[in-house]
């Protein structure tokens, strides 16, 4: 029941394809972006930004559905890996606003987008702004970017429009969930409920994560719309499973000596730990965790603190067993799927080898 | 050669047809937007704004395009309407991120898109921030509305993805302009040419203005590429001329005793009248403008002397001559189209409608 071997060797060479496709994009365009001297810095720190290593887990998922799926032709087909790189393209759009709004100065272990023309500019006043400025637009510009590589996507006709259908959709929810994300934030812990928390991870994240590269695969591998719609149920415990472990990575990686980059603690964010923690604490460190949430700016000693409450919560251990039932739910939905056996073995194979691919990376 | 009587008749009812589309877009998929409590206000907000009073210039001129180039279907129908419907989600968008980037609070006679969610937030601290960063993920997915949109207008199957393929490089195009713009304001007028300030007219205005809506137009009507391009040379100035003169509106508007309110100057944006005024003052009045371009808050006595500086300069003067110039640079270059008398005749007719139509507003 597991798949051929051609399918796992060929496999291999797909983070590869991904790689020199976005840097391939950025070089055969060039001449259509050429807009003068003062933007060609700029087209090359979205460049530089795009391609930064990092996990590439939706191109991936996208080519591992596909070719899990039934889809035969090689990864380096104009008309498949225009799809990986519309949806990298994607991501990258939503992290470079994203680090805007967080006002988060490093992604990908170099400095966020806004930071880079912030860098540029030297000891201009202002500069600050106008990096942010210029990061917003600049975000636009590569959401166009990926509408482009999406079009030169060879789904077959009869589902093109389904396709392009799925993508501005899963658009729409990605930024609905994170007009929720930034009002949760905003909002009280005591008035901010796990099933809030859980609307604003689909939307904002399994849509554009999960679901849209295997949807997207699928389409382009020749699978009906109606069998994909069945894969549904499967996609939403895994992307659930996602966003909590990343989060969980994310707490993980909170540095009380440099409190200023702990953005999420920061920005009040409401994770499903922070939630589930708070639950969890007694009256006064519940007021104490609240607090740090409400305010804008944090000592070490706070952070500190913060860490402590979170661990001695038993949270993240929860979590984390949850995560593993997320996961087991997701293969017994997608075993109840009218796929094949060796559509089935083939999708969690895909997901088992993008998520080893990815799991030494952080974003 | 002028158009049948029964085009301008039929014109009369393309504003109203356009408002009651874009209110029915909000309406019709609001339960594919449910995305909770928390949300919904926003939506409504998205709402309110996007359908508030304006001139409506890129949908109208779509619309002419299309009739003068011998479409016939009636402004109702829906795969002509959305179209429109989507070139104003653009420009809506667009103004959603504009506001941010520039600190305004007012459009369109009621306050700007991230004044609105401010303004929900009450006493709250922090509710600038949220404001802002709220309206930058609301842009984004009022511009997911867009495409989707776009994608229900029925262009002709054979020019579906030239259609497409236009609409994705002018809002390339668009996002390059206003970096240039970002930039420009950045740097010391002194440093800064006419011809790098009519190029960012180009690229941010010219494309998704003008070039998008006719071509767009052309194509529904099932006008080939090829002759469309023609129209390129005729394009041009009618951008230029049309941002010449709101800049011209702009100045017009400012108001001393609100300094705040003339973001342009705090800004230290760089528009062709600026500029031109820049290169005829002396260099005791070119020093002061230079200082006020370069200040992050004006009082009133510096905004009442920069106007002073601007119309004794005689800038004025010259670049609204300079846009009747180019309107007729634009009359000349469209008889040298190879479109028809008629065609000919009915994009005139069009553009007159157009402008006549929207003259007396502001946006």
């Amino acid at each position: 029941m597991t798949p051929a071997g051609a399918w796992t060797n060929d496999w291999r060479e797909a983070p590869g394809a991904v790689e020199r496709a976005l840097m391939a994009y950025f070089n055969d365009h060039a001449s259509r972006f050429a807009y003068g001297e003062l933007f060609e810095p700029l087209y090359h720190d979205l460049a530089e930004f795009t391609c930064r290593r990092g996990k590439r887990l939706r191109p991936l998922l996208f080519l591992a559905s596909y070719r899990a799926l039934g889809g035969t032709r090689p990864w380096n087909d104009p008309g498949i890996i225009s799809g990986a790189v519309a949806l990298e393209f994607l991501h990258a759009f939503i992290l470079i606003h994203d680090d805007v709004i967080d006002r988060s100065d490093r992604r990908r272990n170099g400095p966020s987008f806004h930071k880079l023309v912030e860098e540029r500019l030297g000891k201009l006043s202002g500069r600050e702004m106008v990096g942010r400025n210029t990061a917003i637009v600049m975000g636009d510009f590569l959401f166009a970017l990926a509408l482009d590589a999406l079009a030169r996507t060879d789904f077959p006709e009869p589902v093109r429009a389904a396709a392009q259908g799925r993508f501005y959709q899963c658009l729409a929810d990605t930024g609905a969930g994170e007009a929720q994300d930034i009002l949760l934030a905003a909002r009280d812990i005591s008035r901010v409920t796990e099933e809030e928390i859980a609307q604003m991870y689909r939307w904002k994240t399994t849509q554009y994560t999960f679901e849209a590269p295997l949807l997207l695969g699928g389409l382009l591998a020749g699978v009906s719309v109606e069998v994909l719609e069945t894969l549904k149920p499967a996609i939403e415990p895994l992307g659930l499973a996602f966003q909590i472990e990343n989060d969980l990575a994310e707490f993980a990686r909170v540095d009380p000596t440099q409190p200023g980059r702990s953005t999420d603690l920061i920005e009040g964010k409401k994770t499903l730990l922070i939630h589930r923690a708070y639950e969890r604490l007694t009256e006064l460190d519940r007021s104490f965790l609240q607090m740090c949430l409400n305010s804008s700016s944090l000592t070490e000693g706070s952070v500190l603190k913060v860490r402590e409450l979170v661990r001695k919560s038993g949270a993240v251990q929860e979590l984390r067993a949850e995560c593993e039932k997320l996961r087991a739910e997701a293969h017994i939905c997608l075993q109840h799927t009218p796929l094949d056996d060796a559509q089935k073995a083939g999708l969690l194979h895909a997901l088992d080898l993008c998520r080893s691919n990815t799991a030494a990376e952080t974003v």
